[in-house]
């Protein structure tokens, strides 16, 4: 088998046999196949598409690349989750504790993302003492032990993923349908999850900016998955404001312990309650996701969840007072307020543009290796639909230690559309597909 | 300037300017644009296309990449030539010394093509002593000393070519006609001559298989050419059956002598006078073609041109003996013959199939840096519109050192294919695009 003639067949409209693409996808990551000819590839792959059978098989060559977490000496029922990313995100932090004090078991992988705010890692690494790099036998031990992890993901899961993602961010190759759904996928399952729930994002903060590209995403997820020997579900949610009221590691954390003790913020409660639900429905622990969802809220406002947080934390070398109190987690000592240029309603607040400002605060990094500053970020004081006075503090910035104050209140008051009607409220939960 | 973005606004159909194609191949020809970048961007080339004014740009660039010979210390005008490249296209050796006869001045820049048989270049070399290793000094000295120069393309010449060209090569984007214009365009400026004669085949046996591709490559070439400042023309002409009757290096070079001397073969001797012509009349030295073409076969029969061609194989080293004698080229000491399996018309010689009987027989190079045999080669015995008996010869075989010999007859004998009916001859000289 010769590379250039695969990389033809693509461009020509051709599908690959499921023996090419491994072949191809083996090669790549022994070094055989270079760069090149896998760029050319991935852009043959950006016209062309690949057919469900060939997302597959992408997705499977994927993971024999690497190790994967072998969860089988692990009792009850395995879930995993997947978000596609969005501006105060935090829904991990509160759904693997929540899960977990459901009697499932959630071993989660995250990452340390590039861009404006941390990746769950940075935010959960923004309790002091908490390590996040376990080895493959400490995740199983830790899921037996206490049914809830979240540790950084390693070289040694799939690193055809790293390969081929590093490959595609530097060749205008990111937005490809199936290269999105191998990705992910491919990750997944190396997880050694038995049923996943997908959180498609769609908005101006998400990746996928329209609902019918959202969809077609969450569609496709959900088929190439069902088709690997795994449950999968999608919902696609709103994201054209941030979830929750923080952006940024250390204030989502305080975020999470609120929802986790039973409170708000109502949208980030709302959305992990949901993505709960449907896993305990496909888990077979509910008769229905709503019953599902009654279950989970319970879960919160015992104390149920808080607790299993607590273990989380603890088992992963956390220190608990922090959790108990969450003043005890990194602070910035210099904060600012955004205020209203005019009265009326908050029509729109741009998840993007709070998100870039979260990262001039310092909360994201820009190139691989930079420490985040896990104090830094942005408050939001209102959410849309609220009704607003002229000069009311509409966002607090928690400035980081590098900080470019003047450009992230500039981007911040640009984020706030405020006008004279006040706005029909729009749904959170925009579709399910299953 | 990232060249990330430029690869994304390729990919979303968007036109680069010029100083952003000449960015990319600045830096890709330096090394800070690395091949998986370029790689993608001619991927996504293939599929969007450039347009003119982008065409024109990428030429400029791959120019700009390298030296130039600057032939305007020789007085006289200065002519070049390009052939897309076909089976048994020995014109070169032809024209060469055809035009310096009339006075003009061609300095020819050729390569040792990767292909069944050799490029002009191995063919020149086939005579003994023949040096075409020669500087840049060498080849400005020999164009004001002899008006005729056919050299090895020099790695200080368009870089920016042979590297993206190796890239093309494995990445599956050979195919593209403002890629391939690009490469044609730049050679031949960089090359120094005031106007050009472009000769694209069509047909089975070269690159362009049908006529309106090869068209729209001609069209392209002159148009982006004749915006570059230079003079350009081409000739569209017929690759169906292989040019002349030999193919294989020293055999090609016996056939130009024969042309040189005023003799066949025919069609050989028709493309060489129609694309002379061409330069005649495009340099003003004669008021139509036909009248240039009448000048030049003056030239052949009066013995002018065969001299100029003794007098271009000396400077250059060669052993003029081997001119006047052909005999003493090289030659197979085995030659086997290939006979017709039934009588009848001959219809059709596939030239593609011949060029690769050429290539198991041993006149071409299959990897980088390989010596082609110059005694090894095609003849054929009778051409296309031909009676031929049963058992009759067809071609003869001249068998090189390492010569597949079954797989070659079989494949020679697939080659003719033989029907009752006499074919209706057809034109050789299809288009002509100024």
């Amino acid at each position: 088998m010769r590379a250039v003639d695969l990389i033809e067949k693509k461009r020509d409209g051709g599908e690959l046999s499921a023996e090419e693409i491994r072949w191809l996808i083996q090669e790549f990551v022994a070094g055989r196949v270079p760069d090149y000819q896998m760029a050319a590839f991935l852009m043959a792959v950006y016209f062309r598409g690949l057919s469900v059978e060939e997302t597959v098989a992408m997705t499977q060559a994927m993971v024999e690349s690497g190790e994967r977490i072998d969860l089988s000496a692990v009792p009850g029922i395995k879930v995993d989750k997947h978000s596609t990313g969005g501006v105060g995100d935090t829904v991990t932090l509160v759904l693997v504790p929540l899960m977990a004090a459901a009697g499932l078991v959630m071993a989660k992988l995250s990452g340390r993302a590039l861009g404006h705010s941390g990746g769950t890692i940075d935010k959960f690494e923004a309790i002091p003492g908490v390590r996040t790099e376990l080895s493959l036998g400490e995740i199983v031990n830790q899921a037996k032990r206490v049914g809830a992890v979240i540790a950084d993901h390693t070289t040694e899961i799939v690193p055809a993923d790293r390969l081929i993602y590093e490959l595609r961010d530097v060749t205008a190759t990111v937005p490809s349908l199936p290269l999105i759904a191998s990705s992910v996928l491919s990750k997944k399952l190396a997880g050694g999850a038995d049923m996943i729930v997908l959180d498609v994002k769609c908005g101006d903060g998400a990746f996928m900016q329209t609902f019918p590209e959202a969809k077609k995403l969450a569609e496709l997820l959900v088929r190439v998955g069902n088709k690997l020997g795994k449950k999968f579900a999608a919902l696609i949610t709103a994201m054209d404001q941030p979830l929750g009221r923080m952006v940024g590691n250390a204030l989502e954390v305080r975020q999470a312990i609120s929802v986790l003790r039973g409170e708000g913020p109502d949208d980030l409660r709302a959305v992990t309650l949901a993505l709960g639900a449907e896993l305990l429905y496909m888990a077979g622990e509910a008769p229905s996701p709503e019953a599902g969802q009654k279950k989970l809220e319970h879960l919160l406002e015992s104390g149920a969840a808080f607790g299993k947080f607590r273990e989380l934390v603890a088992a992963q070398g956390g220190d608990v007072r922090a959790v108990d109190d969450p003043e005890k987690l990194p602070r910035s000592e210099r904060v600012v307020e955004v205020r209203a240029q005019a009265r009326g309603f908050v029509l729109k607040i741009s998840a993007k543009k709070i998100g870039q400002v979260a990262g001039l605060l310092g909360a994201g990094r820009e190139v691989k290796g930079q420490k985040v500053d896990p104090a830094a970020g942005v408050e939001l004081l209102v959410k849309v639909g609220a009704e607003v006075e002229e000069g009311q503090p509409l966002a607090r910035l928690h400035l980081g230690r590098r900080a470019c104050v003047a450009e992230a209140m500039e981007l911040a008051r640009a984020a706030f559309i405020i006008g004279p009607e006040r706005p029909k409220p729009s749904p959170l939960i925009l579709d399910r597909i299953v």
